[in-house]
């Protein structure tokens, strides 16, 4: 470990993850931060598990990218990371970091749409806080956002995957972090035909979730009344910070499987492509913030698969991969010639500032 | 309002108040948030008020001052604002902003403080995140808690302020400010004898907030079980940005009562007074982070004072003024060559970066 913080420990892969091993982990140990997944399950005054509750800082740049800007993600992105935790969002906080300078007009145009975003997910912004720093101490903007979601379903995680599940994703991979990159090399003025459609894909997941749940529960047999248990979903997970190669590398680290994707599977959008080739990045590197990985029992893949089609932004949603045995804790890469090899985790590679 | 931000709207006085009642509330607004107390008061999935949510960003600077550093202010600024919404802490998330180069070594300790500090106060830090921005787009480390308590006390708020009620302090005034704002002087290295005591008063309040709710309870008429009703302490307030001159008036704004306080009766450190002599600093406008307002009704003040006096932290507690009906809306000061003034609320006065 270097002596100071690089840009390499905020990109979301294995720096980052050797940063909360190293020192977070260990300062405050206690059972619910080491379930470590996007939200924590809280108990509530009845010692009932009944609550889930995430945060993220954004600090993307620029605040304003193809398809959105820092109010959408702000939103998107704590409202996600509750449905992921099996949450039903209801409650955001909201805090501003901004930085001396900036323009109203701007955060004005911000804060609406945080309240549209915030509106249209069906979640109240209850409580806030805004600091201002000097000229030069922050970077127009960072916003962060906590959110509280009440207990929907309680998936098994990665200890419930078993040899055979499948992996879908809800929809092409990477276009998020490939529209922020664009806009920031300032290559988005010299936009060919090819890149001049590329969009963030960021999006609110609750409804996707939803679906996919209720049709997952239909597959399981009939439980005790009112028991948030769903097997039929392994795990759910965002792939922002590292894309979906570092998303599913978290699901088999140290575990006795691994999981095949299949290149041709993976839905990429040919204006991603065309950005990623003209920014030298890999597709599946690149964060989503409206996507969702999910890893289900055999039985319950198609229900999900079609349940999640039919509901807006699930259109291209597929079966990518499915769970093997072979090289147990690694993700395996069918690739489109035939030839397979890992995907590792994202690692060093820096691209910061992705959300 | 101006076209851009200025430092003036993160100084938690009047510009603070502009921008929330000008952009914040408009655009969000929904019952909950329009309260407007330290955290929200939230229903849980069965419909009733049970928990109590608060937000704040640090970006106190230096980050390290006499008496504590960022690690001991994000968690009791976050923990003391649940407190005076009438929650009993229970969990808080926790969010890094790191700028490139800031040290390992500083990162561990602040890490460690955050560890500590939650401990004594009870609480579980249960999510996080961590972000990095580029060498010169932060300022070393920003961090970011939200808070969730269970709720203990239902306090009526300013509404429930009557004519003849009194107003508590906790303990000295200004420990907090004067002492990041020496640090910041760089005249801590200077110092003399008068000001090398300076210590901010950063402290968890949960142990002073319980004994201040028990000992109002005992005073009230029985109530229907487990009713969280506590009229004898009318509101509670942390007075942290803008001191306690702008907390006494956020409580008088637009209400048909005033505020007289007696400058004698507020205890202020002889280290405090010199240092604000030097720094050209008036003690009631500047932050505490260990201190707490109370109104309370007239039968509860000998009680909630001297419970508060048996507390670690609240030694110096002391009814500092009354309620009273001259110029209804305002904060009064009976100086102490026998004068009588308006105390206005801070505004426009630069004392940025403060937590």
């Amino acid at each position: 470990m270097e002596d100071i913080i690089t840009l390499d420990y905020g990109s979301g892969g294995g720096k980052t993850a050797e940063l909360i091993d190293s020192i977070l982990l260990p300062a405050f140990k206690n059972p619910i931060l080491s379930q470590l997944g996007d939200g924590a399950l809280l108990k509530d005054r009845r010692g009932e598990n009944s609550f889930v509750f995430s945060t993220d800082s954004f600090v993307v740049s620029p605040w304003k990218f193809p398809g959105g800007n820092i109010g959408n993600l702000c939103v998107c992105g704590t409202v996600n990371d509750v449905c992921m935790a099996g949450g039903l969002p209801q409650y955001l906080s909201l805090s501003f970091i901004l930085e001396e300078g900036f323009s109203f007009r701007d955060f004005k145009m911000i804060v609406d749409t945080i309240a549209e975003e915030a509106r249209q997910a069906g979640v109240l912004i209850t409580t806030g806080d805004t600091k201002v720093v000097e000229a030069g101490k922050g970077d127009g903007i960072y916003i962060n956002t906590a959110g509280i979601g009440f207990l929907r379903a309680h998936f098994p995680g990665k200890s419930g995957i078993r040899k055979g599940d499948t992996v879908i994703l809800s929809g092409s991979a990477g276009c998020h972090g490939a529209a922020v990159m664009m806009a920031r090399s300032g290559l988005l003025s010299l936009q060919d035909a090819q890149t001049s459609s590329l969009r963030s894909d960021c999006q609110c997941l609750h409804l996707l979730t939803e679906a996919a749940i209720h049709a997952a529960e239909k597959t399981q047999t009939a439980l005790p009344n009112s028991s948030p248990a769903c097997s039929g979903i392994r795990i759910m997970r965002d792939p922002t910070r590292g894309g979906i190669a570092t998303a599913l590398n978290e699901f088999t680290e140290n575990m006795p499987f691994s999981i095949e994707i299949e290149e041709d599977a993976v839905p990429v959008d040919a204006p991603v492509e065309a950005a990623c080739d003209l920014l030298g990045l890999d597709p599946l590197y690149c964060a989503c913030e409206g996507r969702m990985l999910l890893v289900t029992a055999p039985e319950a893949c198609a229900p999900v698969l079609n349940a999640l089609k039919e509901v807006p932004g699930g259109e291209h949603a597929a079966v990518i991969g499915t769970v093997t045995e072979d090289m147990p804790g690694h993700v395996l890469l069918k690739t489109k010639i035939g030839g397979k090899r890992i995907l590792a985790k994202l690692s060093g590679q820096q691209l910061p500032r992705i959300c």
